[in-house]
């Protein structure tokens, strides 16, 4: 890639068993559908998602290296699954790496804890999650709107509001217009 | 099981290679979460879905026998998936006996152009699809409503109406109560 020229946009998916399927894959789908590069590391090498869904991923999560470069890391909820991703050594490395040098850094659900637990969340930061573990974030700037931006930090709060998400994050790199034209292809309005 | 003593609701949802991953993972998580037994059926050991998530099946699609018995059948679409559906000769007998049973036989996307294919969609029946496949379908009761239903036919219009579509199936099942109980746990309003 020559310097200066972006050749496209780069976003880490990590999943693991318990993962909340609907939110890893319509995270994947809508920034594929972007035309983003999306590379989906699982804990396994089959995946076994909070309601029984198997996914195979694109590599291991061990595989990762904090020299990796992504544009976006992504985590997708499912309680099990956000407790397993927190116990990864490697992806906190690599997201606390990501978070310094001041990439995106998206969380879903339940993922906004182990944002918390890796310390780029804190109590300064406006965030959101799924309602049952809100009790578990810092309250002053917790907010309960669909999607919380602050800078280079993005929650959400379920499966039901991964659209939303998908589609901020595609705005955040592509702009509007990029938005909304995935959104009306996939009917959503 | 005893007879009179409803156990359990049975669900069938086929994939294949260029099914849309989110359409399938949002219907088999959603009934799942509604107690339902759901069974994948793939057209490969590896399915790999329209935007590259790679999903494991429960079951191969050609070991469906005619004599199976489902509550429901949910086809999820992708264009390329619903092309190679509608190819599967087990998926059509196990289909047609199911509507011919007066079983709940439902698609969305580009999936409703599949149950026309299978002459269970006719002139006559209140239908919707993806926008870009509506050319295909009979236009006399074509609706641009996210969910239809007609009797034990239930039909949607792509990714982004899945939630109410999977809802709606919910709905049909097991009350509006338990519908919105779920739509609520996912943060769906």
């Amino acid at each position: 890639m020559k310097k200066g020229i972006k050749m496209s946009i780069n976003v880490l998916v990590p999943i693991a068993h318990g993962t909340e399927e609907m939110e890893a894959v319509i995270i994947v789908d809508m920034l594929r559908r972007a035309g983003y590069d999306v590379k989906v590391a699982g804990e396994s090498s089959i995946n076994t998602c909070a309601r029984g869904i198997k996914i195979l991923p694109d590599i291991h999560i061990d595989d990762l290296d904090e020299y990796d470069s992504f544009d976006a890391i992504v985590i997708p909820g499912g309680l099990t699954g956000v407790e397993r991703l927190s116990d990864s050594s490697a992806l906190e490395k690599i997201t606390k790496a990501h978070f310094a040098a001041g990439k995106l850094i998206a969380a879903v659900c339940a993922a906004p804890t182990l944002l918390q637990d890796f310390k780029i969340v804190t109590s300064e930061t406006s965030v959101t999650s799924h309602p049952s573990v809100a009790g578990k974030l810092n309250q002053e700037y917790y907010s309960t709107e669909k999607v919380v931006r602050d800078n280079n930090i993005i929650t959400s709060r379920g499966a039901g509001t991964t659209f939303d998400f998908a589609l901020a994050i595609i705005e955040f790199f592509s702009g509007k217009a990029a938005a909304d034209k995935i959104a009306n292809d996939i009917v959503y309005f």
